[in-house]
């Protein structure tokens, strides 16, 4: 995967040369092209901003550097997509970074100063903004979106497996990690870690990917606001999370564990086992 | 303002060195402390990672290496705010830039690898997550954290009249901009920004901020969503939206003028001017 970067500041891609990104392009599967697009600026003084029409404080971008370097472009080898990173884009998301992932080649554009010229905007296929927060430009939130991006890409990581479990990957939060000493500072690995009984591990790292994402975040399951009684965001645009068999006995046990997950139990009867309900028909048609 | 940053990638920070950033290091204003904590780690190898217990893909962050270097850490030398980069964390927001910025000392923990031993978030006082998305490692996270919050810091910025209507800053997305040449690429610049009248061009502005937060970000806006007619995330969590004398009026012009903003009057009657009302009562009283 090709990812074409416009920026005025090429050297604030670094980390383009570290670990992942190093290794993914070592194995040929990523390639980076840096295009500081000052140079299209097409003045002597390689001038890339100017004052706003209107007054106020700050330099807006110029568009015409931009515009010089998109079409200074080779033909796309393939599906491209251009992006324009701004604050007023749609948010980032891990859907977001998957669609990407299916591209042959993604062109950036970064903006910096206080803003850019309108115009600007048309130059680009979508607009995306990696959080409510303001940054200085562009950059960094470009390496924001090509990290979540390229480890998507087949073969960048190791391996794959890795990648299905990581927190928002499967629409939860992930399990707590434990690695040696079995206590450190006070604090024990729990026993069920050190037992070499895969089923119940499993089990367990389920159960505490539910109890972690319906404490810190309970908006990323479909129906959990309802179910913990409202407030907070409804995160509807973005689920990935799919229940998954089992998952009911684990709520109930969380119910009992945690003051803060309480169990409505109308809301969730879709989750039930079916002989469950079964038995219950049966018994009302006796 | 301080900040210190454990990882083990520090060559991943070069973006600290450039633009805004450097500027406020060489103003005094800004410090930066990289510390790779492999250094800590008090093994030959000097082993950062090590294998989960429980069995699974990846390598999990031993808890000894950031104990260690936490324990190495100077006393502080004023108020010092301890932050744990990972997904599992609160939401990152310009409101949580503006409380961060209040400290002298941010001390930033950066994991990396499939995820940390869960003993290191004890470290933390909190946990942040820069949006809901797979990264590789903390760094870029560290990165956004640092460029939100450093641009808050009195001075960093040269004006600060332009860090007050930074899209995200004032609660709304930010108006359009434009610099010369008036017509571009078949656009042009809107007359009124040509104007020089102060007014018209302040009211215009506010106007087309009000617009494009409805169409694009209607949860940034308390009310927009019912107004609206539900859907969306609810955002009151971050709200920083403040209404302005006017804004009621420019609302009925823009419900005018675009489809997707319905003007549901009850809803937005806290708005209205005060003698509107008024002429309203006398009329029912009559």
């Amino acid at each position: 995967m090709k990812f074409t970067i416009f920026t005025l500041f090429p050297e604030m891609f670094a980390p383009l040369e570290v670990s992942m990104l190093k290794r993914g392009r070592e194995a040929g599967l990523l390639f980076f092209d840096l295009v500081d697009f000052r140079d299209f600026s097409g003045s002597r003084h390689k001038n890339a901003d100017d004052t706003p029409y209107g007054g106020g404080g700050g330099m807006v971008l110029k568009p015409e550097p931009l515009y010089a370097a998109v079409a200074s472009l080779p033909p796309p080898a393939g599906s491209r997509r251009k992006v324009l990173l701004t604050p007023q884009g749609e948010l980032f998301s891990q859907r977001r970074a998957a669609a990407l992932a299916a591209y042959d080649e993604l062109v950036l554009f970064c903006g910096h100063y206080e803003g850019f010229d309108e115009r600007i905007r048309a130059l680009a296929d979508e607009e995306i903004s990696v959080g409510d927060y303001v940054l200085t430009g562009g950059e960094v939130a470009a390496l924001v979106l090509v990290d979540a991006v390229a480890r998507l890409v087949p073969g960048v990581l190791g391996q794959s497996g890795a990648v299905c479990s990581d927190s928002h990957a499967t629409g939860l939060l992930e399990h707590p990690h434990y690695t040696r000493p079995p206590v450190f500072a006070g604090q024990k690995v729990p026993e069920i870690l050190l037992s070499g009984h895969h089923a119940a591990i499993a089990r367990w790292r389920r159960k505490e990917s539910l109890r972690r994402t319906f404490l810190r975040r309970p908006d990323l399951i479909p129906g959990a606001l309802a179910f913990l009684g409202g407030g907070g965001r409804d995160g509807s645009a973005e689920q990935a999370f799919v229940w998954q068999e089992g998952d009911y006995a684990l709520l109930e046990e969380l119910a009992a564990e945690e003051e803060g997950i309480r169990l409505c139990r109308p809301l969730w009867a879709h989750l039930r086992p079916r002989e469950r309900r079964g038995r219950r028909r049966r018994r009302r048609d006796g």
